[in-house]
């Protein structure tokens, strides 16, 4: 199917692990339809790509509240797929290509030795629009 | 007019009053167009769509502060017309079609009796993109 | 290149200085690339677009913490530029036009002149849509 193969770019800007669930899932989802899938880390999404964070405990969004917090609780205690095992599983049944925001990396003082082996390289702004196209985008 | 019979897709993640209010105005203008809609409720905005909750109130950004929480308020004792009221004219209006993520229901814990009547049905990841083909997509 | 010329519309919900330094950057990087950037102002990105506000402080996302926080004041102390100057910057560079959302304008109680001259007029919802044409659509 035509429609199925075009490509897909997120820019993560958040890093509360309710959004990056969401991110996730909806990359696994573009990848296992063959859909090629550009993320682009931006701010405290790039902050959660950190070599000695990323299995850490993120924050949930204010929102969420208790009741939030306890059903991804339960999701943790059932031993559900976390985020960033969702996005290793992405890559590798598909093509899914993540760059961290050269601007966020320099505000946030980051080197790219210091980010997870997820993260497959830095790019600019202009990059990521060239690697778009004009192939759908959200902002997450 | 060609361009405004093509489909827009929204993915609401948000369950917070003000990010509602924005889904359903762009909900509404895009089917007073005569352009399809189709809305995709994951976590909190899903939550949000729960029969016993839906009528409730619901906490705003947190960015809004004081100041945007007094405007919600006069909105409110206004009689001004809230999201969910929009929702259900935009949906007499034109074609809008509400799906529940599959995922999130289990996550939540929900059934889809347990959903408002605005909510069409529940439908995985792999129907919604199906569904928003290549379209304009947005997360809110 | 055909792609570059393609416009991209931004809905700009949130009046977060991070977010909007997002928006900023994104709106930068496609005005540089020759692609017209249609911008529309809701909520509480459109009370930073108050002429009493634009130059003041604004919050950051709540999962922003403190390291974000201290990130942000260094950028400030090192006197880089904000994320106004880039749209201005923007605006001189390219084809970007910055629209306020006839309802929140509505719900804020706010007149033209009471918006930074960045803002070039008002619309409604369907002739944001119409300018956007089938382009990229982001919601910040």
């Amino acid at each position: 199917m035509a429609d199925s193969e075009e490509a897909i770019s997120l820019v993560l800007f958040s890093g509360t692990e309710d959004r990056l669930q969401a991110a996730a899932v909806l990359t696994a989802g573009a990848a296992a339809m063959g859909r090629p899938v550009h993320i682009f880390l931006q701010y405290w999404a790039l902050n959660a790509f950190r070599r000695d964070r990323i299995d850490g405990p993120l924050p949930l969004a204010p929102e969420a509240g208790a009741e939030g917090k306890e059903a991804f609780d339960a999701m943790h205690a059932n031993g559900q797929q976390a985020w960033q095992q969702t996005l290793r599983m992405a890559k590798e049944l598909g093509e899914v290509d993540i760059q961290a925001c050269s601007l966020s990396m320099d505000l946030l003082h980051l080197e790219q030795d210091q980010l997870d082996p997820l993260v497959d390289g830095i790019e600019g702004v202009a990059a990521f629009y060239l690697n778009a196209g004009q192939g759908q985008m959200l902002f997450i």
